[in-house]
């Protein structure tokens, strides 16, 4: 019976090839190619282009953020990166100027105003689809009261959650400026690395609720008001839509939250304006962020009225035991150090006692997968 | 509070917009912008080229299923698509004959070998995003022995699915040649359109899961093996995973089946020769493909060696009565009518009783949402 099925698909496929005119034209062109030393090679065809780079800010030794491609003779443009190590790499062709995804390739990592191409590069048990129990990460739909409308979040169950047996702690996983919802899942690979520590025994069981930080698509600066409404629609609508829709552990000792850049700066601003709530913190390359544009050298500070309007907290003594950990990473290389680094000494003024984590590199998902990695095992202890 | 978190974000945002680069260049540029009246205006900053089309199959008026843009002062391309019905578009821009999908878009639509820009045009209720209690859909990836590795489906559960309570029958739904298992999910918005149906008491709560129908990212013409393979995923990898993960009824009167195009032949190879398994079948412009490509106006004819190696199910009497529905779908104007005539003319001789729909429209998204839209709310009764 299986032989039959055989040609008849085969039939299927040339019509489908016909209809959809999806056969290749001229070369064949196989892009992103990742090589067993961990190389990535690029190729677009595109015979008319004066110009062609590869773009994606992660990948290392790139000069400027794009590697300069080499037209071949048969109009196909080609660049390979250097080695890079394991994880997940966005990137894009830059045409004559404009911005496209790979024609190639049908991964993509969604970002808050754009879409980019995306690479996994296997080669690290911790971070690659492993052969272990897997959870699922969904798209989840909810009706904002505070934005009135809908908005999506990914959330991240853990294996066997659907079989509908037990309840489990929550870790809020915010996500950067130049993110979504998506990103966390996608170039962040937060399941997998869910997925291999919780095989391995060193996570616990837990879920990951990954909502969307911004409350707009533009990326250029912003009226004030705008960023209000995230802080808004976490407390008010998606606390309450996970704890009433998931099977959730209660209670301040069962709630995690941390994020990346702009998500650390909001894990501060929420958590610390509720930190009757949550037991630990994560704040991956950022702080609390102050006044105007940051400059290279310039001397950060944090704004006082920061801390002003959370003093009842900062300074409540009662809740500094609940508070299992504060915890903060930054890279050597972050254009954002100086700012972690007056957060945590404020901090500590208030009588905190952050954990801080200098590690290599800079503002990149190359920092912010190892964070994850380091502290998913830390919570719910 | 709630205050001063305002400025602490718009400094972060302005710093994010520095690192990167992400500030928009020259003139602003809206895409895609839908109209009150359901028309969608594509643009696109490109100045140094010669050519710029959108191609986007499903949008009714095309010429030759793309729409040439046209170049303004400021290096912006612009075109604007006719009146479209409500639902959701893919497409993508031509660039001087590199396909590109849009810049200023973060939606996509992935397919099997490349990926697109989707633009959702609301105003129907039934596959609006409602305000209504949402399913969530799941990225699952499990371990396909059949095939010796990971692989990713997309699963749909109904609202309160999470809770943990009850059981729920089983829909397996599959898409066509040209698409991923993202793709009912995406462009076919089938989570939206049961969420809708479910909150009507229209559609009985039902697990939807979306496999990957191919298993290569190939489109070209393959070899006869690399089909056979799904059949063996589905069955020997897909299935028992479901059951053995989620909180399933058990039963051939709890399992449909059904898809579109490659999808439709799919359903009838593996469904036809599992008819023990499944009550609800559902053919969306498609049928059993016969030998070789397909040419407008040519008589397709069902191959005898199908019903042959499926005779021991075909033609057992005792099995008729519990196939509660054989339901095709197929447009007046789809290439694939004829080949769904004749399969349902060769059902009919074994003994079947299917129910035949022939609608206005061709292959299109337009048609398969709208048949998933009517199939559905025939299931599980």
């Amino acid at each position: 019976m299986l032989r039959m099925a055989r040609w008849t698909a085969g039939a299927l496929f040339a019509t489908a090839v016909m209809v959809n005119a999806q056969a290749p034209q001229g070369p064949v062109v196989v892009s992103p190619e990742v090589s067993a030393e961990r190389t990535i090679t690029f190729r677009l065809l595109a015979p008319k282009a004066d110009t062609v780079e590869v773009q994606g800010g992660d990948i290392q030794g790139l000069t400027r953020g794009v590697i300069p491609m080499v037209k071949g003779a048969n109009g196909v443009w080609e660049a390979t990166s250097p080695v890079v190590p394991a994880g997940a790499y966005r990137y894009r062709f830059i045409v004559n100027g404009v911005n496209a995804t790979d024609p190639r390739n049908p991964q993509v990592s969604e970002s808050n105003a754009n879409s980019w191409s995306l690479v996994v590069v296997p080669g690290a048990a911790w971070v690659d689809v492993g052969q272990v129990p897997h959870g699922a990460v969904a798209s989840v739909t909810y009706f904002s009261k505070s934005l009135n409308r809908n908005r999506r979040m990914h959330v991240y169950t853990p294996p066997g959650y659907e079989l509908g047996k037990g309840k489990f702690p929550l870790f809020y996983l915010l996500h950067g400026a130049s993110d979504c919802d998506d990103s966390w899942t996608s170039v962040g690979r937060a399941g997998f690395i869910l997925d291999n520590l919780i095989a391995a025994g060193t996570a616990k069981p837990m879920i990951v609720v990954m909502p969307a930080g911004h409350t707009s698509t533009s990326m250029g600066p912003r009226t004030a008001t705008a960023r209000d409404e995230f802080a808004d629609d976490f407390m008010s609508d998606i606390v309450p839509y996970v704890e009433s829709h998931y099977r959730v552990l209660k209670g301040r000792q069962n709630r995690a939250i941390a994020g990346l850049s702009m998500g650390g700066g909001q894990t501060l601003n929420i958590g610390m304006a509720h930190l009757d709530q949550f037991a630990y913190m994560g704040v991956f390359s950022s702080g609390v962020f102050g006044r105007g544009p940051r400059t290279a050298g310039a001397t950060p500070t944090t704004p006082p009225e920061w801390e002003t309007e959370r003093a009842a907290m900062l300074d409540n003594a009662k809740l500094k035991p609940g508070l299992k950990l504060l915890w903060f990473a930054t890279g050597k290389d972050d254009f954002l150090l100086g700012t972690t680094k007056v957060t945590i000494e404020m901090l500590k003024k208030h009588g905190f006692e952050p954990v801080f984590k200098e590690t290599d590199g800079g503002h990149t998902w190359l920092n912010w997968r190892d964070y994850l990695n380091e502290f998913a095992p830390k919570l719910f202890r």
